[in-house]
């Protein structure tokens, strides 16, 4: 018999012969495999789960979780664990669903802009697969992140302020729901008015409606030319302000990227570049040669009205990587600034005209409070990140860094924002709902009430039900 | 005591006796003002509501929906009166909340590229107001329509191919739920993954699960150039293919809108042109002066490659103008060709590689029907509209379009389309969701118990509950 939280040990452990008899040597209750699943790469205990399916089909994953449903044995979807709120945590014990080895990419358009691919998938795997096709899939996380995982937390990224993110890129969805009815959220047409908008109440619902096994998602074109550019700032302010002026003079920036003068010495460090320690803006324009050089042309003029500068352009595509691939180790550059140290990354978004003030408010919030935490911004979105060293040997130290969270999160809300911008709830999240939606909380519980009312699919997070 | 279809009169009648109370005049129950709201664009037939109340305030719309609960007496809002599928007739009576009185403009943010309407503004009256300001509303369903409306009913139109459609751009939403409870539906972040997205649920309800009272709007920049231009093609096929080749190509137009030769031929003799009578695409492009330039030479290389032209572009503000409001005026127009008839307007939406078989067949259809509805559509989206014209008197022959309609929706969905693009479901669309969403209509009924369990939000729309 496996342990389980609260979950009842002998309606698991028939769950567990069942599924067992489903799948065969796919389900498996191997310690190991157990405890890596538990994991998570944020600041939760590990909370394995009971067993855990490696799932092939739709087909199956219903099978699956009508014996679950029969059992009231909870559910926990499994992508490519890269999730930063502990969503795959199983802390009622359960069975996790792994989609690892559910990764077809079933049919693509080109002509149509769209591609249906199995929850598995992931986003560099969809890429590389449609390289030679003259499409993309835009989303980037950063982290290779799964497809249905993405969609579960409405994932964004670095270039959401010119293609957005999963929300406006996710097409349709196949769901399995709790009792292991099989439905599709929609139809491939672009857009659609027949009934409620099934597709974008299950993209962010963390697994806590239904379960995602298929995703058809919009493609884009890849842009005839790319070039990126690299400016610093005389300060946050100044940056921010250049954001605002790119996006209202309608500028199609594809990327727009913030980084303060602590993530700007820890990337120096890390890989090897000497930028300027002061607020830098990564940028990426995409479009034909020509358009490219005047998004170029233009950008420059407002850097030279706000101060800013030398804007450095780099049209190379090795030196384009060498610069994304900085941002996207920030994490790594950040935690090697402080060996030993364990990363909290959070996120929270406010309007863009708010975005200066609440930088520089945290800023003098990590500086009161005495920690270390580099900030990274998606500044056309108004969303920023806070990359949070913290000593595991110093539990003084986590308190604080709890403190600097909920003032992060409540400054974020008085300026009309939200807790988090693409990290999601999960269980880090949870306790700021209520503060942010008010009654619209109570909302969210009758959906989910409505929708798993023995509440078996990833309990505990989100609406916390 | 006022006649009502199948609500208890005697409830509506102490209904309507606090909704007096609370309102005073504003509260009516006359026979032409019922009429009037009881109306509708469309072919359904006319179902007055039981007493209209003109509504001014997000807190008197609440205390007027806790009346309505207490006594289950249906509520029916009701915005500009411009939807096509029936969506605010009264068929079990009931109480019409008429939001053309709350129409303040609450604020605008040129920074944040957004701003907070009352429910009863109109689309025209909102750009009139921020002509000024650098910044405008895109969404442009024709007509005149309510922002509350256009939220409602998940309303696109022309520009959606580069804008998007009311999905996109509602950033959140004031709702009054069944019980009376205001519920803002999310923060003005332009993104976030803090729970379920209760805005994407409400946009698209038809004022089934709550009572839209005010939304705040995603606004953008006034595009630095402008420029339109309208093509000929040897037939549809081709009109079609030069528009995958334009998006595919990353041609960012703005507007790219089908007119078959019978629409083209309405469009002539009404709006005084004289245009070739084939498939021919009115289009516009947005950007910087240049960028417009480069636009249109690329289409114009597509044009030459797929036998179309003359590309004829209009740069100047009152050919521009003149162009639209004929587009705008294709009701009209084909109206105008078969006097006495009336029109019934009806759309649906296949992806990009289907549209031209879809409309072929479509065309055939007619033919074989010996009906006269000419197509338009917004070919970028794969969304196109018929207009029927309908001898009144002649009973056999709305029995023919009732086939056509029929054929046409399985047509779409057959090519993995939607029943309707964008003018909702309705009472008009309903029989096809069962074939359209299959099991996800069992969620969305779900849903709807959920948040609506005495089914007093205009009843008998949509889900049919």
């Amino acid at each position: 018999m496996v342990e389980t939280a609260l979950a009842n040990s002998r309606l698991i452990d028939a769950a567990i012969q069942e599924a067992e008899a489903l799948l065969g040597d796919r389900l498996s209750t191997s310690r190991s495999v157990r405890d890596l699943h538990g994991e998570s790469v944020a600041w939760f205990a590990n909370h394995p789960p009971d067993a855990v399916a490696f799932v092939h089909t739709t087909q199956e994953v219903s099978e699956l979780v009508k014996i679950c449903a029969r059992h009231k044995v909870p559910i926990i979807p499994y992508g490519a664990g890269t999730s930063l709120e502990g969503h795959t945590s199983a802390i009622h014990g359960g069975i996790t669903f792994d989609f690892t080895q559910m990764n077809n990419i079933i049919r693509v358009s080109a002509e149509d802009l769209d591609c249906t691919v199995e929850a598995g998938v992931t986003r560099i795997q969809l890429n590389q697969y449609l390289r030679d096709m003259g499409v993309f899939f835009p989303i980037d996380p950063g982290a290779d992140a799964s497809i249905g995982g993405m969609a579960a937390t409405r994932a964004s990224g670095t270039n959401a302020v010119r293609y957005g993110t999963m929300r406006e890129n996710v097409l349709n969805l196949t769901v399995v729901m709790a009792d292991g009815t099989i439905v599709k959220t929609a139809r491939r047409a672009r857009k659609s008015s027949a009934g409620y908008d099934l597709t974008r109440l299950i993209v962010g619902s963390e697994g806590t409606l239904g379960i995602i096994t298929e995703v058809t998602l919009k493609l884009h074109a890849i842009p005839e030319a790319i070039s990126a550019g690299v400016c610093p700032f005389p300060d946050i302010k100044a940056a921010c302000d250049a954001t605002i002026m790119a996006i209202q003079m309608g500028i199609p920036v594809a990327r727009i990227e913030l980084f303060d003068d602590a993530q700007i010495a820890a990337c120096n460090a890390y890989s090897d570049l000497d930028f300027p320690e002061t607020a830098i803006l990564f940028l990426e324009f995409h479009g034909t040669e020509q358009s490219v050089a005047e998004q170029m042309a233009l950008f420059a003029d407002i850097v030279a009205e706000l101060g800013g500068g030398p804007f450095d352009t780099a049209t190379k595509t090795e030196d384009r990587n060498r610069l994304w691939k900085a941002r996207h180790d920030v994490y790594w550059a950040t935690l090697a600034m402080r060996p030993g140290c364990k990363g909290l990354a959070t996120d929270v978004c406010v309007p863009i005209s708010r975005l200066a003030d609440c930088v520089e408010e945290t800023r003098a919030d990590i500086e009161e409070f005495n920690l270390y935490a580099p900030i990274v911004g998606h500044v056309g979105d108004g969303n920023f990140h806070l990359i949070l060293l913290i000593d595991p040997k110093d539990p003084e130290e986590k308190l604080r860094v709890d403190e600097l969270l909920k003032r992060l999160v409540m400054r974020a809300l008085a300026m009309e924002g939200t807790c988090t911008g693409e990290h999601g709830v999960g269980m880090g999240k949870m306790k700021f709902l209520e503060a942010e939606h008010g009654q619209g909380l109570g909302v969210m519980r009758a959906i989910k009430k409505a929708l798993d009312p023995d509440s078996i699919l990833n309990p505990g997070k989100v609406v916390a039900m």
